[in-house]
């Protein structure tokens, strides 16, 4: 057993999805839409599977079309250019594209800083090339970056900045400002920034989402990541991919030829058509439907008493129980025989637990009838 | 850059695959058939993801129907239990198998015994892991396992012993006496076993695949995987499956946590309903039909001139090029201008390079008027 490892059993998400099942709770745990992506693209993989297109192992990077259509979408969205052919790799979700970005970019002793509260598999890959992770923490309420403590943390060692924005769990999208501070210190030492965007388009109010590789001098030093499976609503498909200039996307393209190899075949074809077919009215109505979601979220959460604090991008809301509960993970556990609902404690997301610790998130891309009767349930904890 | 994987640029599967697209030769390269699995499984994937089944996050393990499915197949076939809840794990494709294991298991210093040649995968995830591997040389005609060699190749820093049978690239097949060498040599030493499978049902003649975990003492310590891409026809699905006790099977889940964390939803579905309804016939139809093609590859390639190294599963075939070029590898980068066909240089999965520098491995899971016309075309070489 690896014993870098050893601090990571099972993923929060699987146990709080299995702690869903077996209770019969509404979860708002793990991130996944309880409604599939847009009929078009249920219909064009199945359509992809009866004419043969991706059931025999696609290109290594991907499928052409669909590094294509990755770029078009950078593109229109950013007017950022990508070559499809040496410039973008084709994954099994977001989840892979980082797995091959610590594993092909980091050597043992390497530090990489993350925005902390991270996302657990960032953790566990940082420690499977051997590397070292260096928090910089978000606080509540707004969880702005604080330039001085990413300053702080670089030592001689560092290697990378993992940035993730809009930001899982806590929902905040970092402001041109904050990018800027990240673009100075990551020139200023020498450093490459992987940038995961997989929430790019969910965004609400004002929120803009602003990719790094947009910052002067910031293109060719971002692996930049994004996926299909939030903005799509087909997270079971797995198709993510990573942009970036050759020398880092080759490094990255090595440690994921023997990942996965290749993987979801004919869903490549599919997703293809999507972004290069889907307009600004798919887009703005993902948002304004999530806004909604959203603030029902919050609207019951904080009539239940909860101190909530709002997202302005991502389909989570991060709330405060220390009224409720001497902790978050002690909460959670609980929530489902409490009241039938099914949260994920953000502390596993922090190394300094004592900033995390009151800290649960609630996801709210669910049907609002769903998010209704979880509302219901809530307000019975008091 | 990872200096770990300084040796793995880009894997030769795809370099050979890009190359035969570009020259539009015949790709008898990497193993994937050029004609689409059953139609009842195509089908079934099409109706699951128009039902909503699977294009959401499926449970971290893998659908439970799809883990049933692999303790049945394997009960029927072999006689084996395995719990689906505790000791069946679903991953994307034998490949992210190999790697959850190497990255699960290993420590760095760990040495890992495998049988050379070896599919470039395993080589490469043992580097990830930062352990290191140990070669056991299988030479031809027979590529027998020598028992002495795999004796001497352990030392007190062993972990590990890889097999993969039948064999990528000799077809070679483990007999009941070779397993039984390498079941004592694991039980004196105490080590783990890994055993890919994936070719388990493409064997031909006389030969017969029997899984190592059916010798005794060996379950327990054998983490086994395989996969639907070769049975099925479907490798563009990317569905495979790790089967051990539960100490290992944990520690495998760890790492599968973060390397994609789960994958292809919709094929879970699909590759349930095969596994639980297609029976004897099935399986026969894939050897008798396979065997058709080895034989009409190998007597082309006989008459060719070749010397052809006959195997007794997988379905590829080693010929000996030394009369046609200096090496395989040179021989490989040739082919497709000088004769229009794609084809594997074996020495790629040697570390003792002279063992297999004049091998190289043609695929035959290709129609009959594609492999007729390649014999037509090596037969111009000359
Ligand atoms: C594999 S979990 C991916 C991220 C997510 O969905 C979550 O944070 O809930
Ligand atoms: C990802 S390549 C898998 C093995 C195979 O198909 C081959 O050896 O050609």
């Amino acid at each position: 057993r690896n014993r870098q490892l050893a601090e990571f059993g099972t993923t929060i998400f699987a146990e709080m999805s299995a702690l869903a099942v077996a209770t019969g709770s509404i979860n708002l745990g793990q991130g996944f839409p309880d409604t599939d992506g847009p009929a078009s693209l249920l219909e064009s993989a199945a359509e992809a599977i009866r004419a043969g297109k991706g059931n025999q192992y696609p290109p290594g990077p991907g499928v052409p079309e669909l590094r294509q259509a990755v770029a078009g979408h950078r593109q229109r969205h950013y007017g950022l250019s990508y070559d499809p052919d040496r410039e973008i790799l084709i994954t099994a979700g977001a989840t892979e594209a980082i797995a091959a970005t610590m594993l092909g970019l980091l050597n043992p002793g390497d530090e990489v800083i993350a925005l902390e509260p991270y996302y657990d598999s960032y953790a566990a890959t940082i420690a499977m090339a051997g590397a070292r992770r260096v928090p910089v923490t978000l606080h509540p309420p707004r969880f702005e970056l604080d330039g001085d403590a990413l300053r702080r943390a670089v030592t001689p060692r560092t290697r990378m900045l993992l940035i993730n924005s809009p930001h899982n769990p806590t929902g905040a999208v970092l402001s041109r400002a904050e990018l800027a501070v990240i673009a100075a210190v990551a020139i200023e030492h020498d450093l490459v920034v992987v940038t995961d965007e997989v929430y790019e388009h969910l965004v609400f109010d004002d929120a803009v989402h602003i990719p790094l590789a947009t910052l002067p001098g910031m293109r060719d030093r971002t692996v930049s990541i994004s996926s299909a499976g939030k903005t799509f609503s087909v997270t079971g498909w797995k198709i993510g991919w990573v942009m970036a200039a050759p020398p880092l996307l080759d490094a990255v393209r090595t440690a994921k030829q023997f990942l996965t190899f290749v993987s979801g075949g004919p869903f490549q074809y599919a997703v293809a058509g999507a972004l290069n077919t889907l307009g600004a009215d798919f887009y703005t109505g993902l948002r304004d439907d999530l806004t909604g979601k959203r603030d029902l979220l919050a609207a019951g959460l904080t009539a239940a008493g909860f101190r909530v604090y709002q997202p302005r991008g991502t389909y989570f809301i991060t709330a405060d129980v220390a009224h409720l509960a001497d902790d978050g993970l002690t909460f959670c556990r609980e929530l489902p025989s409490r009241c039938g609902v099914v949260a994920i404690p953000s502390t596993v997301f922090y190394d300094n637990k004592a900033a995390g610790a009151s800290l649960v998130r609630f996801a709210f891309c669910k049907q609002d009838h769903v998010l209704r009767e979880a509302v219901t349930r809530l307000a019975t904890l008091g």
